[in-house]
C-alpha cells in the first residue's frame, strides 16, 4: 500500500476537491500493462499515484507475484489525487482490448461509487472496481532481500525458445548460471526428452555471474513468457534455490514490470 | 410467396420449355449473401425471380427475422422462369465457400429432382432443396406497418463497438433516440458493469428525431452484427417498444438485406 | 529395413569410429517431412541412409502407408554409417516447428544411447528414439506389384478441392478415370446431396487412360490432403477395386512422398 495515498474507499476521497484520477492513455500501452498482470491472476490492486499507475498482485498459490508501473510519461494526460483500489483484470482487459491501436482510452475515475469510467471513441464502459482489502497482497520481501547470486540480460526471444521446448517434456525447468562457463542456462529433464539452452556471456546483453541454480513449475514461466512481447529485454536475477525475478521494460520504457517466481523444492 | 412466380414444386415448373433457374454470379458477392441470413438461422426460402434472388426466414422463437435480395446486378448472367423453393443454409453456405475471392459460381436449378448444381471450376455440386412448404415464414407486418419514431444511419463499426461492448456486460441492450440531445444512444447495464454509445447527429450519417427506446436480446443482435460487413452504413429504425428494422446493402448496392428484431418486455 | 546398414540398436553401431549420424537441414524441408508423415501416424520407421533420410509407416488399420524421402540434396550437410530406428512424430515434429522458417537445425545421433539431439540456435533437445522393431512396418506390394490401370498428373489444389466438397457430404469417395471420356474423375454421394469433379486430360498435367474406379475412406484422404503442400503436382495410380498411390515431391524435388491407401469394398 502506498503509505500517502489516501484511499477512495476511505471517507477522505469523497471529500477531494478534484476527480481523484483523470487520464488519457494510447491503447497499446493500456492493452500491454493490463496483459501483464493478468497473465498470472484474475485480480490485482491498482494505485493510481503522482507518478503513474501501479498494478499488484499475488497468484492464488502465492508462487509468483507482480509489480508493474505505468508511468506519466505513457499517458497524454494525467490527473490524480492518489487512490487506492482493487480491479478485474479480465473485465478491464476486454474493454481497452475494444479499443485499436493507435486509439486513445480515456479514465474518470468516480469515487462516490467506486466506479471507473472508461471512454473509447464515443463508447462509455463502467467498471465496477473491487474493494483492495479482498485481493491478496504480495509477501513482502525478506528483510534483507532475496540472496541473488548473479544477474543475466537476455532477449525475450531466447527465454521464450527455453520455455516453449521445456514445456513439451516436462512441467518444470531449471534457470541458473554456471559461473565456470560464464554461461546462463535453462534445463528440463523430462521421463524421455530433454531440453536445455546454454547461452554464453556473449550471447547476452550483460551477465553478472555467480553460481545459482532453481528449479521452476513451468505453469507460472509459461504464462509469463506468453504475455511477454517478443522484442524485450529481460533482467533475470538468480540464486541457489532462490526466487527469481523477471523484469523488463514496456511502452517505449515508460512502463515496466516485475515478477517474482518462488522455486520448487529441488533434488538437483 | 411471390404470387406471380410459379412454385417449381408444382406441376407447371415440370413443363417449362426451358430450366427455372441458371446464373453465374461472383463467388464473393453470393457467400456474403448466405451468410447474412445463416447469420439467424438454418433454413430459409430462396426465390429467384425475375429482379434477382431473395431469401428470406424467421428464426425459431420468432423474434428476428431477415429478408434479403441480390439483384441482377450482381450477377454475370441470370435466367429464371420463376421459382420459389427452400433451401440448407449451412450446407449452401460451405459450398460458396469452396470458391476463391473473385471466382465464380454457376447455379443449374433441374427442378424435377428438386436439386440445385452448383459449379465452381470443375466442381460440381448437387446440392438437395427443401420444400419451403416446411420452412417458418416471416410473421406480416401489422397492416399499418410498425409504428417507427425516428431513423438512424450509422456507420456499422460503431454498432459493432457498442453491440461487443455491451456483450460484456449484459444479455441485452437497449437501442434508442434521445429527442432532447439528437442523439442516437446504445445502452446496456449489467450486474456489476455499464456500457453507453451516444452519438449525437454530427457523428451520424442521417438521424430522423422522435424520441424512441427498445430493448433487445443480444443474442439476435450478436448475430447480426458478426456477419455484418464493417464498413457498411446501417439504416436503423426504431420506436417506443416496438421492433427495429437493421438494414444495409453489400455488393457494391446489387444486394441489400433486412433484419426485423422484436423487442424484449422492458421495464425502462 | 536396409540390409547394408548396421541396426543402432545392434553392438556393432556403439563401435563405429564416428558418430552414427550427423546432418544439417533447412528447418523448412524437415518441418514440411515430418508433417507429411505424421499426417497419419504417431510412429514411424527413421532410416538414414547414404541417399538420405527416409521414413516409413503404416496406420493402425492398416489401411494407408507411406514411404518418404528426403535426400542428402536438401541438407547442407550430411553423414551417417547407416542406422535404422524409430520415432515419435508428434515429438519430433513440435521441436523441429520450434525453428523459424530459413533457420537451420542440427541432428547429432548419439547411438549408445538411442537418442536423438536436436539443435536449434542455441537450444538442444535430446529426443529419445523408438526401437524400430516395435513399430509396424508397411505390408510388402503383391509380388507382381498393384494392377493399376492408369496414371493421372493432377494439381494439388484440384484434389484439394475435391476431397473438401466430398467431405462435407460423405464419409467415402471414388476415385476414377473414364476410359471413354479421357478424364480424371472424384465423385462422392451422401444421403442428400452429391459431389463430382470431371478433369479432362486437357486440365490434366498427364494422363494414362485405363478404366479405373475404386472407393476410399475420406479419413485418411482428408488427412493426406490437408497435409499436402497446395502448389505440389500429385501422380495418382489407380485401378479397378485397387488401392491408389498418391505421390509428390517436396522441398524443390530433394523429398518424395508416396501414400498408398486400400480401397473399401465397394458395391460400383
Amino acid at each position: 500500500m502506498s503509505e500517502s495515498a489516501p484511499d477512495t474507499n476511505s471517507s477522505d476521497a469523497a471529500d477531494a476537491p478534484t476527480r481523484p484520477f483523470r487520464a488519457i492513455v494510447d491503447a497499446d500501452a493500456i492493452q500491454m500493462a493490463v496483459e501483464l498482470v493478468d497473465a498470472l491472476f484474475d485480480e490485482c490492486h491498482l494505485r493510481l499515484e503522482a507518478e503513474g499507475l501501479r498494478m499488484a498482485g499475488v497468484d492464488p498459490a502465492t508462487v509468483a507475484s507482480v509489480e508493474l508501473t505505468l508511468g506519466r510519461a505513457a499517458f497524454e494526460s494525467y490527473e490524480t489525487t492518489g487512490v487506492h483500489t482493487g480491479v478485474d483484470l479480465s473485465r478491464l482487459g476486454d474493454v481497452v482490448q475494444m479499443a485499436d491501436s493507435g486509439q486513445l482510452v480515456e479514465f474518470d475515475l468516480a469515487s462516490e461509487t467506486r466506479t471507473l469510467e472508461i471512454h473509447i471513441d464515443g463508447l462509455e464502459y463502467t467498471l465496477a472496481l473491487l474493494d483492495p482489502e479482498t485481493i491478496r497482497r504480495p509477501p513482502d520481501s525478506p528483510s534483507g532481500g532475496f540472496d541473488f547470486a548473479g544477474e543475466v540480460v537476455a532477449d525475450a526471444d531466447d527465454f521464450d525458445r527455453a520455455v516453449r521446448a521445456a514445456d513439451m517434456v516436462s512441467n518444470h525447468l531449471a534457470l541458473g548460471i554456471d559461473d565456470d562457463e560464464d554461461a546462463f542456462y535453462v534445463e528440463a529433464t523430462g521421463d524421455t526428452d530433454d531440453v536445455s539452452l546454454a547461452l554464453p556471456a556473449e550471447d547476452l546483453a550483460d551477465l553478472t555471474t555467480g553460481e545459482a541454480h532453481s528449479l521452476f513449475s513451468l505453469d507460472y514461466l509459461t504464462a509469463i513468457d506468453r504475455a511477454m512481447p517478443t522484442d524485450a529485454e529481460i533482467r533475470l536475477r538468480l540464486g541457489i534455490e532462490q526466487p527469481a525475478t523477471i523484469a523488463y521494460e514496456f511502452a517505449d520504457g515508460a512502463g515496466s514490470v516485475e515478477y517474482v517466481v518462488a522455486p520448487r523444492i529441488s533434488s538437483h
